[in-house]
């Protein structure tokens, strides 16, 4: 006998029939004798409908009340998935975040777990129910309402599967695992049998929409068994063994690259002809971090006449932002000018066999280039390498170092 | 400076430009110095979705399950309306029924309130906040989410005038206040200024929609000044003074009847050649207890032969539950024969006045003759007189009774 977390997203539970199909798997697991907590996000675009409506009345809507207003979204899918778990005759009890309770700090709208008080989830699984948590959602220590921000309910998922030792941690998603890259881009993408921590971790930062990032973070830091699968297959047929998210020690697959992560959520932003002295990287990028900006990639060349120009990227929508905070940070240090590019995008190779392998990067540059893709920024960490192209370019970019790096062959 | 409870029902949130009218016109009472807590129903129609989603589930859906799921509805409506409130730049706080917490006890889709912990909501009063709270909803003893039953929101509202000892509690709706009878059926149907508990309380049983009939209660048991306003007139224009709800003691208008109420909701049964003997009523009407179908009126009337004849009205909805009931009985006790007819209605006229003036059945019946009206059964308490009859004759009979009563006419 097991104990198992599992965990639906919104198109698990979009409808009343896929609500039915999740009760089916749940009692799949509950027949086999184990012990099943089921997580739920809110329908798909229940959220969105709520937030909306929200939007209606307040521009920037008060945000302890936004959090009450969209914590609804779970509650009516924690109900109904109760409601067809007993109706197929299992016992079966819902929890918000409040009732279990998820203690979280007082963050609104992306609230962090400090806490969760399982006995009375332990209680009711000894006494045979299935326990179905809203995810997403937690309360403060004075009992207002709070939300973990979009993805939140992965994070509810395995937040309780720490508190609760459980076996394995199931983030059933519409995709049936993690994939070298986007299959809609390279048709020979392969699904991935195991990816570690550190892997998954850069994947989800770099934009891979599998997993929540800070799910990953949590994962690797309570060391819980984490599994992505597909609740779209069908019941009477087998989930397969998805995606496991494994600590490097446990991998199976030694690949040097794991995967190809892309993005074209970002602008970048040149200062040009900056006074060469020290300093001056805190003078541009401290007003940009004051104004609540987050910055991904930083890069500063060196230029003409002891001058430099610095590089770096941001959201894409807070472009105009940041370019409103460099016009006066250019008077400030006197530059001699600022540009902006909205037409980027990042393409990253992950794989923690970087680290043992030498001439990765060449052959990811030669690749890019074989096609005169013009390569605008590089950085790199120690299981990464992204670049930065013209946005054009991103899906070629992406299929030719798949190809490159032959990662629709499985590992030996 | 007075502490008011506002109450608004799903008509007066049911869209976002309702739900801004609700904050302008709270914003005038807070403007004019006055402490205000806003008690809110589900938007219009919220509640009735709900339902139908978890009836597409079970056919009988969880009650536990149920109120998790139902409860979501008032949650919304008071995070929007706290955030059109900060919109208009008052300081507003919401909270849930468990929130508060409003403690009831655990018979979910019925439950009663037990107590209201008040403490949170004074000290944000005391702070210049505008409390808004979820209508309908509470919790119990363990933290598991409960509803009031339909109608609950007006026995939030009271039970919270009571614990905080509001000067008055306030239910909006859309009408403007009580009327002598419905004025889609007799146009020259007066708004009462004023009408006693009593009085009240057998209107609302009788079929009147305005208030539910457990909030008056309570606000009888508390004495809490209630007053019933509609939220449709102009912001900018005057509420008006709707219709009080008082003591008798303190009543301005001694008319000797107040109000006409009347419904076709319910069908008769009449149980025929029953042996005249002790115990029939309990053997006839113990199995319909069984059965769970609540009874209203009960006639008996002697027949021939040493038998009686034996008749009483139910909910429409039960009628074929009853007769089927009534077939087992009728074997038992043996009876001759059970008849049933389901085209009835009940009209009343109600009037504490009743108390202190004779004739006022013998008017009622003769009123009804003058127009060839048949009564069926009669049935009285000490302040209503209610008879039966044909339904096609309803609003005949009303009209006819809210004539002979001069009820058009102010009380001198």
């Amino acid at each position: 006998m097991a104990l198992i977390v599992q965990k639906y997203g919104g198109t698990s539970v979009g409808t009343i029939d896929r609500i039915r199909n999740v009760a089916q798997r749940v009692a799949k697991f509950k027949m086999l004798g184990h012990q099943v907590v089921v997580v739920l996000s809110a329908m798909s675009g229940e959220t969105n409908r709520l937030i909306a409506l929200a939007k209606e009345i307040q521009t920037v809507p008060d945000p302890r009340e936004m959090d009450v207003l969209v914590s609804t979204g779970e509650q009516v899918t924690i109900a109904l998935l109760a409601m067809a778990l007993k109706d197929l005759g299992l016992k079966a009890k819902s929890y918000t975040g409040s009732q279990v309770r998820i203690v979280t700090d007082d963050a609104y709208t992306k609230a962090r777990i400090l806490s969760i008080d399982e006995e009375n989830l332990r209680a009711d699984l000894d006494a045979g129910h299935v326990v179905v948590v809203a995810g997403f959602q937690g309360v403060d220590e004075t009992g207002n309402i709070t939300t973990l921000g979009r993805g939140g309910s992965d994070t509810t998922g395995v937040a309780l599967a720490a508190a609760l030792k459980a076996d394995e941690c199931q983030i059933y998603t519409d995709v049936d695992g993690v994939y070298t890259t986007d299959p809609r881009i390279v048709p020979e993408a392969r699904k991935l049998d195991a990816i570690t921590f550190e892997e998954m971790l850069e994947l989800a930062s770099l934009g891979s929409k599998v997993l929540q990032i800070r799910s990953v973070e949590f994962a690797g830091k309570y060391k819980v068994k984490l599994r992505v699968l597909s609740s779209f297959v069908d019941i009477n047929g087998s989930e397969g063994e998805g995606t496991l998210i494994t600590f490097e020690e446990d991998s199976m697959e030694q690949a040097i690259i794991s995967g190809i992560a892309f993005n074209r959520d970002e602008a970048k932003l040149t200062v040009l002809g900056v006074p060469d002295r020290p300093g001056i990287a805190a003078a541009i990028l401290g007003p940009i971090a004051d104004a609540n900006i987050d910055v991904d990639m930083i890069v500063q060349n060196v230029g003409a006449n002891n001058t430099t120009d610095f590089t770096f990227t941001v959201h894409r929508s807070e472009m105009k932002k940041a370019l409103e905070v460099l016009a006066q940070v250019k008077e400030e240090i006197g530059a001699r000018e600022v540009t902006s590019d909205d037409k980027i995008a990042k393409v990253s190779i992950v794989g923690v066999g970087m680290r043992t392998h030498a001439g990765i990067a060449s052959k990811m540059f030669r690749s890019l280039a074989g096609e005169n893709i013009n390569i605008q920024m590089i950085s790199t960490s120690e299981i990464k390498i992204s670049v930065v192209v013209e946005d054009k370019y991103m899906e070629l970019a992406v299929r030719v170092l798949h190809q490159a790096f032959e990662l629709e062959k499985a590992a030996a």
